[in-house]
């Protein structure tokens, strides 16, 4: 009889020293991953092995990355917050730790994922935010930013937006929508799709700031999805700016 | 003939790593002056003393403390921007550099000065907030705090959001304006006045955050200050929510 519960934590995390989400044996770097699985051990005295919504590259930030994991023992499942924080270095949180039923997967029970892009878009550089947006020093035009990703809403093969090194089987996905608004100093960029390829936000992000620099016409994006041709498309934007917001399932 | 130009520099540090603004000799921590005075003498060979519209505490942060000094050579004024922030650390930055009339000091000019006290209210920790609000785990209400705050508002004297270490003569300040705002999960307090105190803002924000609690009522707050006694105010809110945003001279 398995006396485990399955146990959800959301968590918020800085990704400036960190290699990303995933463990990597032998890198000599900290993940995401090895931190959290390490300070479940501190706290239970048991292993355990995580599994994340997805991976975040080094750099990336977090508000909001699922995770699941089967924990033995009594601890109740809200104490897993508290007890976790209590033990994980500063920037790495729990936000809420809650029971969720056997079949409840991070990653395979996700419908969707929202993520932020953040840039600075002024001329001076900022210390504040160094780790924590693109710094963009020519005004960004935000209407033609706007009609470009426009015609990226849909179900697509993103190809064009692809890392080279992305693992998934298909190249369709669905882009539920892509909003570009101003807060003070930043340009922000929402994206919400049922799935991401590797680097697609980055992608789509470094290409929307050459329609918004003028380098690239709002209706070039439309041909460049359509090529399904990685050299189209503009720059990967850095890492640093990317924030992953939510993971939704299903109800949520 | 002095030769020399009076410079004008806005500065952006990140305080967190930085025992506040003013060098102190023998401390070992490093400061921003300090930084500021070497990076001056990186680019121009120069010794030059910096003069500052005031210090920071240690952990405090600025978007814009003015500094002056007196440079020569014959660099242009807005050269120095990017001369400086290439020797600079990452976590400070030069945002402008001009020239100004002999007679400007970045201290005895001043007009004013704002700040922003930036509160992150909800239940959970967080990670990427943690050197850059002050985590408030219950829920503030704004409406009283509003109204406590208006009572600090005009010129009083107030020795009650006063640090014991306080250094100025008189205790008498013009506090101009102080706003509550709610951004998302954040409570944002910014005050505007002639000068401030030592401690004055993290007083006065601690006092209305237990007004947001229901510890104090709003009418206490008058009475505290009234009774110009430090003891009677609220906490000292933590360093590293506290924002220097701008001083204000005369024509800006």
């Amino acid at each position: 009889m398995d006396m485990s519960r399955n146990i959800k934590l959301v968590l918020e995390y800085d990704g400036t020293n960190y290699h990303g989400w995933q463990a990597q044996a032998g890198t000599g770097r900290p993940t995401v991953q090895e931190s959290l699985e390490s300070a479940i051990k501190g706290v239970s005295g048991n292993d355990a092995t995580t599994y994340a919504s997805g991976r975040t590259d080094a750099g990336v930030h977090a508000l909001g990355l699922v995770v699941n994991f089967h924990a033995p023992g009594a601890m109740p499942p809200a104490a897993w917050m508290p007890a976790l924080n209590h033990v994980l270095p500063p920037d790495i949180r729990v936000i809420r730790s809650e029971e969720v039923t056997e079949e409840f997967h991070a990653r395979y029970s996700a419908q969707g994922k929202t993520y932020t892009y953040r840039i600075l878009n002024r001329r001076a550089p900022s210390a504040l935010y160094r780790n924590y947006a693109w710094h963009v020093n020519v005004r960004l035009k935000l209407r033609p930013m706007r009609q470009a990703a426009a015609s990226l809403i849909g179900k697509h093969d993103f190809s064009s937006f692809r890392g080279s090194g992305c693992g998934a089987r298909s190249p369709i996905r669905t882009l539920r929508r892509v909003e570009i608004g101003k807060r003070g100093e930043f340009v922000e960029l929402v994206m919400e799709a049922d799935a991401f390829l590797q680097y697609m936000v980055r992608n789509i992000a470094g290409t929307l700031v050459e329609v918004g620099l003028g380098r690239f016409d709002p209706e070039d994006v439309a041909a460049i999805l359509a090529a399904r041709d990685r050299t189209r498309a503009g720059r990967t934007a850095p890492s640093h700016g990317l924030y992953l917001v939510a993971v939704h399932y299903n109800g949520e």
